[in-house]
């Protein structure tokens, strides 16, 4: 299927010069959504993965549907001061500023084997900073997939020493 | 399944005075996760559901799940400014203040059939705002499902036009 019929460009999006990748169109059609995940299950059947990790919102959409797909729990990781029980965080540089994210320390036991999920691969900040909350509680990262990659903007190589997989590149 | 075991009670969150009932035990063990989404899947099975319209950010978990399950669309309800393309808004009120919700305005073509679909189920705002969303685009709201709902806070009253799921009562 190609995928890249379900994406739709909006330009100038959340500001001027950005090209923005809308995923609606796909969740939209139940045929692309539904091939999106049964494309992640297949890659994935045999990895043995215990818990899906994921970042708010976009990410919980795709995240909560592979989860009941591959029958493994999952986790969310959020903006400060969304999880209600203790959290552990990392602060990570944005363009401008910064940006912060908590999962919960009782997410998982050590070794557990956590697949990080998210719907977008662009320069690898959020990617690297759920990697860096996984390993922080002693997570066995499988791998790390997202829908659509940015290639231009090389994310992939912040997340090198990780399997990477993308189903739809820019 | 006593999908209760699950639910963990955080006394005084988001503030003071309020019993935060958090379900990130529930997403954690694929097992209940797994049967919530079956349990929404059977009750719903008949219904022709189209699309699932759920809020961010713990309705798309949900709504992810589910949309996959029952093989329809995904729609996402949104914050203000988080949708890329033109969208409907609905501003309603709070204890304190406001809060607007969007959605796209190509999500849906008229009489398409549409479960609203929320974690919980509290004073029924959020119900009631993607309610007027869908309603203003005309589509058919063939249910509206909850996974708890705290049943003394009567939000069930405000939608009673609707038929109303919920899997766990407080």
């Amino acid at each position: 299927m190609n995928l890249k019929k379900f994406i739709r460009d909006i330009p100038d999006f959340p500001k001027k010069g950005i090209l923005f990748r809308d995923i609606t169109p796909l969740l939209n059609n139940k045929k692309a959504f539904k091939y999106v995940i049964d494309t992640f299950a297949k890659t994935l059947k045999n990895k043995k993965i215990e818990y899906i990790v994921a970042a708010e919102s976009r990410g919980f959409i795709f995240g909560g549907a592979l989860s009941y797909k591959l029958g493994c729990g999952f986790i969310p990781v959020r903006k400060p001061g969304k999880l209600p029980y203790k959290t552990n965080r990392y602060t990570y540089d944005l363009e401008y500023g910064t940006d912060t994210l908590e999962i919960h320390q009782d997410a998982f036991t050590g070794q557990s084997k956590i697949l990080i999920l998210d719907d977008l691969l662009a320069t690898g900040g959020t990617a690297q900073a759920l990697i860096k909350l996984v390993e922080s509680m002693s997570g066995k990262i499988v791998a790390v997939a997202f829908v659509i990659e940015l290639t231009e903007l090389g994310g992939r190589n912040k997340i090198e020493n990780y399997p990477v997989i993308s189903l739809i590149q820019y």
